[in-house]
């Protein structure tokens, strides 16, 4: 089959890799309909994640089942599943509280590397949820957003205990950031402050339910938060970015007794416990438990209440996916859909 | 009046200061039934907190009001009362909220030092709940640990969303530790763990209602913890020190997906983001916002389903207050009750 590999920043190749077998009962094989890049994947492309050899990329994915493990009940060949990048026994006491991303059997579905034709999916019970019978291909785009992107933003506004009525402000504006917006919406918040100083993505926010656009960053962007939120800050924040500035920045532009829902991947960031004491704000968050929001998410796309898939705005072949990189990298395009 | 003022570490004296007076109309003065020393009193007495000039001392109190400003409809002279180290309006959205702790109107009430036979309360509306009648003499050192240490343990175990059937982990043998564990147990744990090398707080831990006592510290008590916890880690974990290490303690004991319920004062504290990240937990604490648990706490004193006030295992007359101090500085008192 056709995969992605890094070999080094900058350099992703597509390239022939071997087609993924079968190696645990419980596993299942799935030929990808559409892939995609990640925010997360530039790490290693701008090289702050170091790259020690060459890795087969991505780890989001929607497609059909083509074998399954002698072990699995839930799926079968022929059904459309979209599954998260961690892959969770969903029986465990985790599991079961719902936080799958940190299943006591965890296994990194994306170690085989998305960015390909066909995908092994570790602990497939409790990992894939299948579609109501074959999606329309015009749903495709938004099913593969589940898979991440959108299953994180969902978790973000979650953590951030986002309710009716409540403010909300959305730290961030890639993918997981306009989709937290989405989110926000969907829950039912009435004032939901996008931070972003491109245009584009301020539309983007603006379309998938944002009320207000704050351009200014930092300290700055937290008094205007707080401006517009009574004085108070936002009842939830929604941090999407993962640095030292956008998790002060969050917590600040919270009120007091607020919620902080953080899924930017944390790098080099320090939170200062007597700040943290006196915020007395609360802090959630972590990589997304995407399964236990999949079900419902599917739902919401199935019957077009929702349309994630918004978030692509370059698509290419899976063989052109370092430019799908590339465009990424240089704002050009916030999320690349790679076709296969 | 009579009052305990600090002039440098290990220097506390009680003295004759000018009695408190009505200075806003909505100031109520109080005649403390008696006053008690604190474990954040502890930070000044040890030099930790620099004290730069003679500065009146505790922040912990219950009595009889005495004189209201004008403005005062809540409480009146005679009624017995208590209020937080916090004085709170009671009106602003953060209050409503149950955040009186960070009211946008908030007033430090310890400033007027509460260690002394009188007291300014401001804000007395927002800030005072009187008791039912006045109360039995017994009930007095109950009704003053209402006034922090009872509130700020059961801040604690809500910080850390403690239910019924739910494993709980106390970090802190100190009087709010222990009425953490009082708390664990009212609110319905099935097991909780203090974590305790004290044998006397070991003891009292059990009769307000821990199941079991871990010895060890940092790492090797979280090994403890997750052993006595099916391999998780507890569901929850109340906080009760403020320092780097019993922070990280607490937030590796705590199952992902559970929550940390953080009171103890930070000094010096710097949380690791990557590690917050993925330990998944909730994070929540600050100072407690005691007001909100006031009325509950004061009818369960009322009705001795609680004793908050065995905590106190020395008791002084007031001026004697640096007995005291000493006392809980070398672990020879839990807290210490001063008489009026």
């Amino acid at each position: 089959m056709r995969g992605a590999v890094i070999y080094g920043p900058g350099d992703v190749r597509v390239e022939d890799r071997e087609d993924p077998k079968i190696i645990q009962p419980t596993d299942a094989v799935i030929r990808l309909s559409a892939t995609c890049v990640c925010g997360s994947d530039l790490w290693a492309w701008r090289g702050t994640d170091p790259v020690t050899q060459p890795t087969p990329m991505g780890h989001e994915y929607a497609g059909v089942v083509q074998v399954v493990g002698s072990e699995v009940r839930n799926v079968r060949p022929g059904d459309f599943v979209i599954g998260s990048f961690f892959a969770s026994d969903g029986t465990c006491e985790i599991c079961q509280a719902g936080y799958q991303s940190r299943c006591a059997h965890l296994e990194y579905v994306g170690a085989g590397g998305a960015q390909a034709e066909y995908l092994r999916v570790p602990l497939a019970d409790g990992t894939l949820v299948a579609t109501h019978g074959q999606p329309d291909p015009g749903l495709i785009p938004s099913l593969l957003a589940a898979s991440d992107v959108l299953g994180t933003g969902w978790f973000g506004a979650v953590a951030a205990d986002v309710r009716p009525g409540k403010t909300v402000a959305v730290v961030g504006d890639g993918a997981v950031g306009l989709l937290a917006v989405l989110a926000a919406r969907q829950l039912g918040a009435a004032q939901i402050i996008a931070m972003s100083r491109h245009e584009p993505r301020q539309k983007l926010a603006l379309e998938l339910g944002a009320t207000d656009i704050v351009t200014e960053r930092s300290d700055e962007g937290v008094v205007r938060v707080k401006e517009m939120t009574g004085g108070y800050g936002a009842h939830s924040v929604i941090e999407a970015v993962g640095t030292q500035e956008s998790m002060m920045q969050a917590i600040r532009s919270t009120r007091p007794g607020g919620h902080v829902g953080y899924v930017g991947v944390a790098h080099d960031v320090q939170l200062p416990g007597e700040e943290l004491f006196y915020a007395e704000v609360h802090l959630h968050g972590g990589p997304a438990p995407v399964r236990r929001f999949l079900p419902e998410l599917i739902g919401l796309i199935e019957n077009r209440t929702i349309n994630p898939g918004a978030v692509f705005d370059l698509t290419l072949p899976l063989d052109q996916a370092a430019e799908g990189y590339k465009a990424m990298d240089e704002r050009r395009a916030i999320k690349t859909l790679l076709t296969i």
